[in-house]
Protein backbone atom coordinates (compact mmCIF):
# COMPACT_ATOMS: atom_id res chain seq x y z
CA UNK A 1 0.00 0.00 0.00
CA UNK A 2 1.52 3.06 -1.25
CA UNK A 3 1.33 6.37 0.92
CA UNK A 4 2.20 9.64 -0.39
CA UNK A 5 2.98 12.07 2.28
CA UNK A 6 3.09 15.84 1.04
CA UNK A 7 5.96 18.63 2.26
CA UNK A 8 6.50 21.70 0.73
CA UNK A 9 8.45 24.67 2.01
CA UNK A 10 7.16 26.14 5.69
CA UNK A 11 4.74 23.59 6.12
CA UNK A 12 4.38 22.36 10.15
CA UNK A 13 6.40 19.34 10.96
CA UNK A 14 4.36 17.27 13.33
CA UNK A 15 1.06 17.63 11.62
CA UNK A 16 2.71 15.09 9.01
CA UNK A 17 5.44 13.54 11.40
CA UNK A 18 2.47 12.47 13.91
CA UNK A 19 0.69 10.49 11.12
CA UNK A 20 3.76 9.00 9.54
CA UNK A 21 4.42 7.56 12.43
CA UNK A 22 1.40 5.40 13.41
CA UNK A 23 0.86 4.62 9.07
CA UNK A 24 3.89 2.80 8.89
CA UNK A 25 2.14 0.44 11.16
CA UNK A 26 0.48 -0.33 8.69
CA UNK A 27 1.39 -3.88 7.52
CA UNK A 28 3.38 -3.53 4.08
CA UNK A 29 3.18 0.31 4.39
CA UNK A 30 4.99 1.83 1.60
CA UNK A 31 5.61 5.32 3.15
CA UNK A 32 7.10 8.03 0.85
CA UNK A 33 7.30 11.87 1.42
CA UNK A 34 6.34 13.29 -1.80
CA UNK A 35 6.64 17.42 -3.32
CA UNK A 36 7.55 18.84 -7.04
CA UNK A 37 11.10 17.18 -7.06
CA UNK A 38 13.24 15.16 -4.17
CA UNK A 39 15.35 17.26 -2.24
CA UNK A 40 15.41 19.35 1.02
CA UNK A 41 12.31 21.01 2.19
CA UNK A 42 12.43 23.30 5.03
CA UNK A 43 9.61 23.66 7.80
CA UNK A 44 8.56 26.80 9.05
CA UNK A 45 10.67 26.97 11.68
CA UNK A 46 13.04 27.69 9.54
CA UNK A 47 15.53 25.51 11.37
CA UNK A 48 13.81 22.22 10.50
CA UNK A 49 14.92 20.00 6.78
CA UNK A 50 13.25 17.30 6.09
CA UNK A 51 13.38 15.18 2.41
CA UNK A 52 10.71 14.86 -0.44
CA UNK A 53 12.07 11.34 -1.45
CA UNK A 54 9.97 11.07 -4.59
CA UNK A 55 8.50 13.74 -6.95
CA UNK A 56 4.65 14.27 -7.91
CA UNK A 57 5.51 12.56 -10.97
CA UNK A 58 7.25 9.51 -9.75
CA UNK A 59 4.02 8.99 -7.86
CA UNK A 60 0.90 9.01 -9.96
CA UNK A 61 -1.35 6.99 -8.31
CA UNK A 62 -0.90 6.63 -3.98
CA UNK A 63 -3.29 4.51 -2.50
CA UNK A 64 -3.52 7.08 0.04
CA UNK A 65 -2.63 10.98 0.04
CA UNK A 66 -2.02 13.52 3.30
CA UNK A 67 -1.18 16.20 3.22
CA UNK A 68 -0.44 18.77 6.41
CA UNK A 69 -0.71 21.93 7.48
CA UNK A 70 1.23 25.38 7.72
CA UNK A 71 1.37 28.69 9.58
CA UNK A 72 2.69 31.08 7.45
CA UNK A 73 2.75 29.22 3.72
CA UNK A 74 -0.95 28.51 3.71
CA UNK A 75 -1.46 31.15 1.40
CA UNK A 76 1.47 29.94 -1.03
CA UNK A 77 0.72 26.15 -0.84
CA UNK A 78 -3.04 26.78 -1.51
CA UNK A 79 -2.25 28.24 -4.96
CA UNK A 80 0.35 25.99 -6.00
CA UNK A 81 -0.94 24.75 -9.42
CA UNK A 82 1.25 21.91 -9.54
CA UNK A 83 0.20 20.25 -6.22
CA UNK A 84 -3.35 21.40 -7.01
CA UNK A 85 -3.18 19.30 -9.99
CA UNK A 86 -1.27 16.52 -8.38
CA UNK A 87 -4.06 16.16 -5.70
CA UNK A 88 -6.98 16.45 -8.24
CA UNK A 89 -5.43 13.73 -10.44
CA UNK A 90 -4.15 11.40 -7.61
CA UNK A 91 -7.64 12.20 -5.67
CA UNK A 92 -9.20 10.09 -8.07
CA UNK A 93 -7.91 6.70 -7.53
CA UNK A 94 -7.08 6.90 -3.82
CA UNK A 95 -8.39 5.01 -1.21
CA UNK A 96 -8.70 7.88 0.80
CA UNK A 97 -7.12 11.56 0.72
CA UNK A 98 -6.57 12.91 4.57
CA UNK A 99 -5.87 16.40 5.78
CA UNK A 100 -4.40 17.46 8.95
CA UNK A 101 -4.66 20.99 10.34
CA UNK A 102 -4.81 23.53 6.78
CA UNK A 103 -3.90 20.83 4.98
CA UNK A 104 -7.73 20.86 4.20
CA UNK A 105 -7.62 24.36 3.07
CA UNK A 106 -5.69 23.19 0.16
CA UNK A 107 -7.92 20.51 -0.25
CA UNK A 108 -10.39 22.68 -0.76
CA UNK A 109 -8.55 25.13 -3.12
CA UNK A 110 -8.12 21.86 -5.04
CA UNK A 111 -11.76 21.48 -5.29
CA UNK A 112 -12.31 18.63 -3.20
CA UNK A 113 -14.36 19.83 -0.71
CA UNK A 114 -16.77 21.59 -2.28
CA UNK A 115 -19.92 21.88 -0.22
CA UNK A 116 -18.21 18.97 1.57
CA UNK A 117 -18.23 18.72 5.85
CA UNK A 118 -14.35 19.45 6.73
CA UNK A 119 -12.39 20.71 9.97
CA UNK A 120 -8.97 22.26 9.69
CA UNK A 121 -6.82 24.78 12.62
CA UNK A 122 -9.48 26.12 14.78
CA UNK A 123 -7.49 29.80 13.42
CA UNK A 124 -8.71 28.87 9.99
CA UNK A 125 -12.29 27.72 9.64
CA UNK A 126 -13.08 31.24 7.85
CA UNK A 127 -10.74 30.21 4.94
CA UNK A 128 -11.92 26.54 4.90
CA UNK A 129 -15.72 27.65 4.95
CA UNK A 130 -14.74 30.77 2.82
CA UNK A 131 -12.99 28.30 0.21
CA UNK A 132 -16.91 25.93 -0.03
CA UNK A 133 -16.18 23.46 2.17
CA UNK A 134 -18.96 22.91 5.24
CA UNK A 135 -16.80 24.15 7.79
CA UNK A 136 -16.96 21.43 11.26
CA UNK A 137 -15.65 23.30 14.29
CA UNK A 138 -16.67 20.82 16.78
CA UNK A 139 -14.88 17.91 15.54
CA UNK A 140 -11.05 16.47 15.86
CA UNK A 141 -11.73 13.86 12.69
CA UNK A 142 -14.10 14.75 9.84
CA UNK A 143 -14.98 12.20 7.47
CA UNK A 144 -17.26 12.27 4.62
CA UNK A 145 -16.64 9.39 2.15
CA UNK A 146 -12.81 8.57 1.25
CA UNK A 147 -11.88 12.04 2.41
CA UNK A 148 -11.16 12.81 5.68
CA UNK A 149 -10.04 15.84 7.68
CA UNK A 150 -8.49 16.48 11.13
CA UNK A 151 -8.12 19.36 13.11
CA UNK A 152 -4.56 21.22 14.03
CA UNK A 153 -1.54 19.80 14.71
CA UNK A 154 -1.69 17.17 17.03
CA UNK A 155 -5.01 16.01 15.57
CA UNK A 156 -3.17 14.13 12.96
CA UNK A 157 -2.03 11.73 15.57
CA UNK A 158 -5.59 10.92 16.25
CA UNK A 159 -6.73 10.51 12.44
CA UNK A 160 -4.16 8.15 11.58
CA UNK A 161 -5.18 6.03 14.37
CA UNK A 162 -8.50 6.40 13.29
CA UNK A 163 -7.24 5.59 9.27
CA UNK A 164 -5.28 2.71 10.43
CA UNK A 165 -8.66 1.20 12.05
CA UNK A 166 -10.40 1.45 9.07
CA UNK A 167 -7.45 0.01 6.65
CA UNK A 168 -5.62 -2.85 8.64
CA UNK A 169 -8.54 -2.88 11.21
CA UNK A 170 -8.59 -2.14 15.17
CA UNK A 171 -6.45 -4.25 16.07
CA UNK A 172 -3.59 -3.03 13.88
CA UNK A 173 -4.47 0.59 14.90
CA UNK A 174 -4.36 -0.49 18.70
CA UNK A 175 -0.89 -2.06 18.05
CA UNK A 176 0.20 1.16 16.75
CA UNK A 177 -1.24 3.47 19.80
CA UNK A 178 0.67 0.95 22.27
CA UNK A 179 4.34 1.07 19.56
CA UNK A 180 4.13 5.24 19.91
CA UNK A 181 2.85 4.82 24.07
CA UNK A 182 -0.21 7.68 23.09
CA UNK A 183 -1.67 7.82 26.48
CA UNK A 184 -1.70 11.41 26.19
CA UNK A 185 -1.31 13.04 29.18
CA UNK A 186 -1.24 16.93 28.93
CA UNK A 187 0.01 18.65 31.53
CA UNK A 188 -2.49 21.80 30.61
CA UNK A 189 -6.00 21.56 29.26
CA UNK A 190 -6.13 24.27 26.91
CA UNK A 191 -5.80 22.71 23.54
CA UNK A 192 -9.39 23.42 22.03
CA UNK A 193 -10.21 27.51 21.25
CA UNK A 194 -13.16 26.54 23.83
CA UNK A 195 -11.28 25.28 26.71
CA UNK A 196 -8.70 28.17 26.30
CA UNK A 197 -8.74 31.11 28.16
CA UNK A 198 -8.70 34.94 27.28
CA UNK A 199 -4.92 35.24 28.58
CA UNK A 200 -4.09 32.02 26.69
CA UNK A 201 -5.48 33.11 23.16
CA UNK A 202 -3.74 36.82 23.78
CA UNK A 203 -0.54 34.54 24.15
CA UNK A 204 -0.79 33.00 20.77
CA UNK A 205 -1.67 36.08 19.26
CA UNK A 206 1.86 37.45 20.30
CA UNK A 207 3.29 34.10 19.22
CA UNK A 208 1.73 33.87 15.51
CA UNK A 209 2.83 37.89 16.11
CA UNK A 210 6.51 37.09 17.19
CA UNK A 211 6.73 34.45 14.08
CA UNK A 212 5.21 36.81 11.14
CA UNK A 213 7.65 39.55 12.36
CA UNK A 214 10.39 37.23 12.34
CA UNK A 215 9.79 36.13 8.97
CA UNK A 216 9.92 40.08 7.76
CA UNK A 217 13.03 40.39 9.34
CA UNK A 218 15.08 37.42 8.36
CA UNK A 219 13.44 36.15 5.51
CA UNK A 220 11.75 39.61 3.95
CA UNK A 221 11.13 37.94 0.23
CA UNK A 222 9.39 35.32 1.89
CA UNK A 223 7.14 37.38 3.91
CA UNK A 224 6.21 39.55 0.91
CA UNK A 225 5.41 36.47 -1.09
CA UNK A 226 3.54 35.02 1.71
CA UNK A 227 1.53 38.43 2.24
CA UNK A 228 0.93 38.46 -1.42
CA UNK A 229 -0.71 34.69 -1.20
CA UNK A 230 -2.66 35.35 1.61
CA UNK A 231 -4.11 38.77 0.37
CA UNK A 232 -4.85 36.67 -3.12
CA UNK A 233 -6.73 33.77 -1.29
CA UNK A 234 -8.71 36.34 0.53
CA UNK A 235 -9.55 37.76 -3.22
CA UNK A 236 -10.16 34.51 -4.40
CA UNK A 237 -12.86 33.44 -1.51
CA UNK A 238 -14.66 37.14 -1.64
CA UNK A 239 -15.04 36.59 -5.33
CA UNK A 240 -16.44 33.32 -4.59
CA UNK A 241 -18.76 34.84 -1.69
CA UNK A 242 -19.90 37.45 -4.44
CA UNK A 243 -20.76 34.86 -7.31
CA UNK A 244 -22.43 32.67 -4.65
CA UNK A 245 -25.30 35.88 -4.18
CA UNK A 246 -26.10 35.55 -8.15
CA UNK A 247 -29.10 33.88 -8.35
CA UNK A 248 -28.38 31.73 -11.81
CA UNK A 249 -25.11 30.35 -9.17
CA UNK A 250 -27.65 29.59 -6.77
CA UNK A 251 -30.03 27.92 -8.97
CA UNK A 252 -27.05 25.68 -10.46
CA UNK A 253 -25.84 24.79 -7.14
CA UNK A 254 -29.45 23.72 -5.94
CA UNK A 255 -29.71 20.60 -8.37
CA UNK A 256 -26.20 19.31 -7.63
CA UNK A 257 -26.06 18.47 -3.87
CA UNK A 258 -23.87 18.62 -1.43
CA UNK A 259 -22.33 15.52 0.95
CA UNK B 1 17.85 29.87 24.91
CA UNK B 2 19.69 27.31 22.97
CA UNK B 3 18.00 24.70 22.52
CA UNK B 4 20.04 21.53 20.95
CA UNK B 5 18.09 18.18 19.70
CA UNK B 6 20.26 15.53 18.83
CA UNK B 7 19.28 13.90 15.82
CA UNK B 8 21.15 10.15 14.78
CA UNK B 9 20.57 7.37 12.45
CA UNK B 10 17.88 4.94 13.33
CA UNK B 11 16.21 7.55 15.71
CA UNK B 12 12.30 7.78 16.04
CA UNK B 13 11.11 11.07 14.49
CA UNK B 14 8.03 11.17 16.42
CA UNK B 15 10.27 11.53 19.61
CA UNK B 16 11.83 14.84 18.85
CA UNK B 17 9.27 16.41 16.32
CA UNK B 18 6.73 16.24 19.01
CA UNK B 19 9.02 18.30 21.50
CA UNK B 20 10.33 20.53 18.93
CA UNK B 21 7.37 21.92 17.95
CA UNK B 22 5.81 22.58 21.37
CA UNK B 23 9.59 24.08 22.39
CA UNK B 24 9.97 26.46 19.51
CA UNK B 25 6.99 28.47 21.02
CA UNK B 26 9.20 29.99 23.54
CA UNK B 27 10.26 33.11 23.21
CA UNK B 28 13.55 33.74 22.31
CA UNK B 29 13.82 29.74 21.71
CA UNK B 30 16.67 29.33 19.25
CA UNK B 31 16.30 25.58 18.44
CA UNK B 32 19.22 23.25 16.24
CA UNK B 33 19.16 19.65 15.50
CA UNK B 34 22.47 18.28 16.55
CA UNK B 35 24.87 15.37 15.35
CA UNK B 36 28.54 14.32 15.05
CA UNK B 37 28.41 16.87 11.59
CA UNK B 38 25.73 18.75 10.28
CA UNK B 39 23.42 16.79 7.18
CA UNK B 40 21.21 13.94 6.56
CA UNK B 41 20.26 11.89 9.08
CA UNK B 42 17.59 8.50 7.97
CA UNK B 43 15.41 7.87 10.83
CA UNK B 44 14.54 3.99 11.84
CA UNK B 45 11.56 3.53 8.96
CA UNK B 46 14.46 3.81 5.92
CA UNK B 47 12.16 6.81 4.20
CA UNK B 48 12.21 9.62 6.90
CA UNK B 49 15.27 11.78 6.50
CA UNK B 50 16.21 15.15 8.23
CA UNK B 51 18.98 17.21 8.93
CA UNK B 52 21.48 18.02 11.55
CA UNK B 53 21.83 21.42 11.54
CA UNK B 54 24.96 21.57 13.76
CA UNK B 55 27.66 19.83 14.92
CA UNK B 56 28.39 18.74 18.59
CA UNK B 57 31.34 21.10 18.26
CA UNK B 58 29.81 23.60 17.36
CA UNK B 59 27.45 23.42 20.04
CA UNK B 60 29.44 23.15 23.27
CA UNK B 61 26.75 24.35 26.06
CA UNK B 62 23.44 24.42 24.90
CA UNK B 63 20.82 25.78 27.52
CA UNK B 64 18.57 22.19 26.83
CA UNK B 65 19.58 19.19 25.41
CA UNK B 66 16.65 16.54 24.62
CA UNK B 67 17.28 13.20 23.07
CA UNK B 68 14.80 11.27 22.01
CA UNK B 69 14.84 7.25 21.37
CA UNK B 70 14.57 4.54 18.53
CA UNK B 71 13.36 0.80 17.79
CA UNK B 72 16.42 -0.94 16.38
CA UNK B 73 19.75 1.56 17.00
CA UNK B 74 18.74 1.92 20.54
CA UNK B 75 21.97 -0.41 20.99
CA UNK B 76 24.47 1.24 18.85
CA UNK B 77 23.44 4.98 19.95
CA UNK B 78 23.77 4.29 23.73
CA UNK B 79 27.84 3.12 23.07
CA UNK B 80 28.44 6.01 20.71
CA UNK B 81 31.35 7.71 22.35
CA UNK B 82 31.23 10.85 20.50
CA UNK B 83 27.53 11.33 21.77
CA UNK B 84 27.84 9.82 25.32
CA UNK B 85 31.22 12.26 25.69
CA UNK B 86 28.63 15.49 24.36
CA UNK B 87 26.19 14.66 26.95
CA UNK B 88 27.92 14.24 30.06
CA UNK B 89 30.14 17.81 28.83
CA UNK B 90 26.93 20.31 27.87
CA UNK B 91 24.91 18.34 31.22
CA UNK B 92 27.45 20.27 32.94
CA UNK B 93 25.63 23.95 32.45
CA UNK B 94 22.49 22.54 30.52
CA UNK B 95 19.53 24.24 32.47
CA UNK B 96 17.27 21.47 31.14
CA UNK B 97 18.73 17.62 30.01
CA UNK B 98 15.61 15.78 28.67
CA UNK B 99 14.82 12.51 26.97
CA UNK B 100 12.14 11.00 25.18
CA UNK B 101 11.57 7.27 24.87
CA UNK B 102 15.01 5.24 24.53
CA UNK B 103 16.49 8.45 24.87
CA UNK B 104 16.73 7.98 28.76
CA UNK B 105 18.65 4.55 28.00
CA UNK B 106 21.30 6.84 26.17
CA UNK B 107 21.39 9.51 29.27
CA UNK B 108 21.70 6.59 31.60
CA UNK B 109 24.77 4.77 29.36
CA UNK B 110 26.35 8.29 29.52
CA UNK B 111 26.42 7.96 33.40
CA UNK B 112 23.77 10.34 33.82
CA UNK B 113 20.74 8.90 35.42
CA UNK B 114 22.88 6.32 37.73
CA UNK B 115 20.49 5.10 40.87
CA UNK B 116 18.09 8.80 39.65
CA UNK B 117 14.62 8.19 38.77
CA UNK B 118 14.02 8.14 35.14
CA UNK B 119 11.52 6.58 32.71
CA UNK B 120 11.37 5.23 29.14
CA UNK B 121 9.36 3.28 26.69
CA UNK B 122 7.50 0.68 28.46
CA UNK B 123 9.44 -2.25 26.10
CA UNK B 124 12.69 -0.85 27.58
CA UNK B 125 12.19 -0.65 31.66
CA UNK B 126 14.32 -3.38 32.66
CA UNK B 127 17.15 -1.96 29.85
CA UNK B 128 17.07 1.47 32.16
CA UNK B 129 17.15 -0.50 35.37
CA UNK B 130 20.07 -2.23 34.16
CA UNK B 131 22.10 0.86 33.38
CA UNK B 132 21.46 2.11 36.81
CA UNK B 133 18.43 4.44 36.74
CA UNK B 134 15.77 3.68 38.91
CA UNK B 135 13.10 3.04 36.04
CA UNK B 136 9.71 4.36 36.73
CA UNK B 137 7.15 2.71 35.09
CA UNK B 138 4.13 3.85 35.64
CA UNK B 139 4.76 8.16 35.16
CA UNK B 140 4.52 9.44 31.90
CA UNK B 141 7.25 12.34 33.10
CA UNK B 142 9.73 11.62 35.33
CA UNK B 143 12.00 14.46 37.14
CA UNK B 144 14.76 15.01 39.03
CA UNK B 145 16.94 17.44 39.48
CA UNK B 146 17.39 19.24 35.90
CA UNK B 147 16.69 15.96 34.21
CA UNK B 148 13.53 15.14 32.95
CA UNK B 149 12.92 11.92 31.09
CA UNK B 150 9.49 11.23 29.12
CA UNK B 151 7.52 7.78 28.92
CA UNK B 152 7.47 6.29 24.96
CA UNK B 153 7.32 8.45 21.93
CA UNK B 154 4.30 10.88 21.91
CA UNK B 155 5.05 11.50 25.62
CA UNK B 156 7.51 14.07 24.18
CA UNK B 157 4.66 16.11 23.41
CA UNK B 158 3.74 15.97 27.18
CA UNK B 159 6.97 16.41 28.47
CA UNK B 160 7.99 19.87 26.39
CA UNK B 161 4.41 21.23 27.53
CA UNK B 162 5.75 20.76 30.78
CA UNK B 163 9.41 21.64 30.16
CA UNK B 164 7.79 25.33 28.66
CA UNK B 165 5.69 25.78 31.92
CA UNK B 166 8.56 25.70 33.54
CA UNK B 167 10.64 27.32 31.40
CA UNK B 168 8.28 30.01 30.33
CA UNK B 169 5.51 29.96 32.75
CA UNK B 170 2.14 28.41 32.85
CA UNK B 171 0.59 31.04 30.51
CA UNK B 172 3.36 29.99 27.46
CA UNK B 173 2.52 26.53 27.72
CA UNK B 174 -0.96 26.46 27.36
CA UNK B 175 -0.44 28.91 24.48
CA UNK B 176 1.61 26.44 22.82
CA UNK B 177 -1.08 23.83 23.76
CA UNK B 178 -3.70 25.78 21.60
CA UNK B 179 -1.30 26.63 18.95
CA UNK B 180 -1.19 23.05 18.39
CA UNK B 181 -4.63 21.89 19.03
CA UNK B 182 -3.23 19.55 21.70
CA UNK B 183 -6.59 18.34 22.77
CA UNK B 184 -6.11 14.60 22.45
CA UNK B 185 -9.26 12.52 21.53
CA UNK B 186 -7.55 8.59 20.71
CA UNK B 187 -10.24 6.81 18.99
CA UNK B 188 -8.55 3.92 20.98
CA UNK B 189 -7.73 3.28 25.11
CA UNK B 190 -4.71 1.13 24.62
CA UNK B 191 -1.55 3.61 24.57
CA UNK B 192 -0.01 1.89 27.74
CA UNK B 193 1.16 -1.66 28.56
CA UNK B 194 -1.77 -1.69 31.45
CA UNK B 195 -4.57 -0.88 29.36
CA UNK B 196 -3.60 -2.67 25.88
CA UNK B 197 -5.68 -6.79 26.04
CA UNK B 198 -2.98 -9.60 25.22
CA UNK B 199 -4.11 -9.39 21.50
CA UNK B 200 -2.57 -5.57 21.16
CA UNK B 201 0.51 -6.53 23.07
CA UNK B 202 1.01 -9.74 20.04
CA UNK B 203 -0.03 -7.22 17.12
CA UNK B 204 2.56 -4.91 18.25
CA UNK B 205 5.49 -7.95 18.51
CA UNK B 206 4.34 -8.77 15.14
CA UNK B 207 5.69 -5.08 14.00
CA UNK B 208 8.78 -5.33 15.93
CA UNK B 209 9.39 -9.07 14.14
CA UNK B 210 8.59 -6.97 10.66
CA UNK B 211 10.57 -4.33 10.89
CA UNK B 212 13.75 -6.42 12.37
CA UNK B 213 13.22 -8.41 9.28
CA UNK B 214 12.93 -5.91 6.83
CA UNK B 215 16.49 -4.24 8.48
CA UNK B 216 17.95 -7.86 7.69
CA UNK B 217 16.83 -8.34 4.25
CA UNK B 218 17.19 -4.29 2.98
CA UNK B 219 20.12 -3.63 4.95
CA UNK B 220 21.91 -6.57 6.44
CA UNK B 221 25.34 -4.84 7.78
CA UNK B 222 22.79 -2.05 9.42
CA UNK B 223 20.97 -5.47 11.03
CA UNK B 224 23.92 -7.30 11.86
CA UNK B 225 25.58 -3.78 13.59
CA UNK B 226 22.54 -3.67 15.59
CA UNK B 227 22.13 -6.79 16.91
CA UNK B 228 25.71 -6.62 18.14
CA UNK B 229 25.37 -3.50 20.01
CA UNK B 230 22.61 -4.99 21.72
CA UNK B 231 24.12 -7.95 22.99
CA UNK B 232 27.04 -5.61 23.87
CA UNK B 233 24.93 -3.71 25.94
CA UNK B 234 23.36 -6.52 27.42
CA UNK B 235 26.96 -7.97 28.32
CA UNK B 236 27.56 -4.68 30.07
CA UNK B 237 24.39 -4.56 32.13
CA UNK B 238 25.28 -8.50 33.30
CA UNK B 239 28.69 -7.13 34.07
CA UNK B 240 27.23 -4.31 36.21
CA UNK B 241 24.97 -5.91 37.85
CA UNK B 242 28.09 -8.45 38.34
CA UNK B 243 29.86 -6.03 39.84
CA UNK B 244 26.93 -5.01 42.54
CA UNK B 245 27.02 -8.08 43.84
CA UNK B 246 30.86 -7.69 44.77
CA UNK B 247 30.46 -6.48 48.90
CA UNK B 248 33.10 -3.63 48.72
CA UNK B 249 31.38 -2.27 45.19
CA UNK B 250 28.71 -2.08 47.60
CA UNK B 251 29.85 -0.07 50.24
CA UNK B 252 30.99 2.02 48.06
CA UNK B 253 27.29 2.82 47.05
CA UNK B 254 26.62 3.26 50.12
CA UNK B 255 27.92 6.45 50.23
CA UNK B 256 27.64 8.32 47.30
CA UNK B 257 23.57 8.08 47.66
CA UNK B 258 20.59 8.21 44.96
CA UNK B 259 18.65 11.07 44.43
Amino acid sequence: MQIAIVVYPGMTALDIVGPYEVLRCIPGADLRFVWTEPGPVIADSGVFVMAATHSFDETPAPDIVLIGGSGAASGTIAKNQQLLEWLRRTHETTQWTASVCTGSVVLAAAGLLDGKPATTHWSEMSVLKGLGAQAISDKRIVHTGKIVTGAGVSAGIDLALWLVGRIAGDDVARAAQLVIEYDPQPPYDSGSLQKATAATKRSVAAFVGREAKKLAVTEPRAFLRETTALSELAWRIAVRKARRHSPGRRRARGSSGAA
